[in-house]
């Protein structure tokens, strides 16, 4: 597999987690999305993933090529097609407790930070920080409340789930705009021991070859 | 079950369809989202849905009273829980296909044209016709492209998915925005299919008990 990733973007950041917690091995393909107007929409790319976006996985799927763009299908997609280590509870109520706190980051606040939203934001005069911090705190909040409820030590109960793998990310996004964590102690614990672990280690945005050496 | 809905929002009708194609009798609970104010933001409500949106499913589950919120994790769920007839194909690429084609509907483009979304970018100074129309336009690009590579009479082959399920209320948003369809031959074709099915029809904005009378 070839996976078509940023070291800081949260969607590929996702699908990174997924990959290493599954133990499956991939060419790590980095599409800078700033450098030179951003390499992601440059022909030979936007073959892979029209919208211009990162993440895209390719694969050979019953010997022709492939390819699967948009971070939850493919999680979807990694845990049908390698279901242990298992990302998704066995009980049907906490599976979908899980794609509930997914979706409210992958659709309630990780598409307002997008790239091309917050170019938009901006031509309409907006201040992309506050825009923003906005929408992260709208998210969090409910976050917060789901993982005192169905959390341990990580978002349901104690084993790492695809919740888990979005939330990470997010908070690393959350983090570079100086989002005050003060309200959400519970996230924060989450996080903290999520990042100990070995999948997380490895997926880190600073971990990735194309990240910034320091 | 109990399904809190409002007519016209497409994340409401998506679940809709799916309780309609899997035959699932439910109880409608209308919730305005512009009269006083919107009732989604009121007390009683927020204990369903502390994001203050619809839709919200309210159930039991072992003996307990449960809400699932976030259209996609419900679409899921009740495919987990209901797995006749299928809203996903059988193939797994397909399903993950189905899945990509979900995702860019509803990360790609319904959180642009989310209530909440539209009041900020009007604060912004900006005019949300436009706005809304250019992210459906982007969406929308992208799948009628994926259509003509996957699909029949549906948006995978020829039989309905969440692809289609999520396709309908956003093309009647489209609508409502006057988006130009001419460049989008394939899903037009497929949403005349899908508008005649019985589920469609009966899951339609207009049939619901909230719609305002002709």
């Amino acid at each position: 597999m070839k996976l078509f990733s940023y070291w800081r973007s949260s969607s590929s950041w996702r699908v990174r987690i997924a990959l290493a917690f599954k133990s499956l091995p991939y060419e790590y393909i980095a599409v800078h999305l700033t450098e030179n107007g951003g390499a992601q929409h440059r022909p030979e790319y936007r073959v892979y993933n029209p919208l211009a976006e990162v993440p895209s996985l390719a694969f050979e799927c019953k010997g022709q090529p492939a390819v699967l763009t948009q971070s939850v299908a493919i999680l979807e997609f990694l845990e049908e097609m390698h279901p242990e280590p298992a990302l998704l509870p066995k009980d049907v109520f906490l599976r979908a407790k899980t794609r509930q706190m997914m979706h409210v980051i992958s659709s309630g606040i990780q598409p307002m930070q997008n790239l091309v939203v917050l170019e938009r934001v901006e031509q309409l005069g907006g201040e992309k920080v506050a825009w923003v911090r906005h929408w992260i705190h709208r998210g969090l909040a409910v976050l917060e409340d789901e993982a005192k409820l169905f959390g341990g030590k990580c978002m349901v109960q104690d084993s790492v789930t695809m919740a888990d793998v979005c939330l990470v990310p997010q908070l690393a996004t959350a983090r570079r705009f100086g989002v005050d964590f003060s309200a959400y102690p519970t996230l924060v614990q989450i996080d903290s021991y999520l990042a100990a672990l070995p999948a997380f280690i490895a997926a880190a945005a600073e971990a990735q070859p194309d990240a910034p050496k320091p």
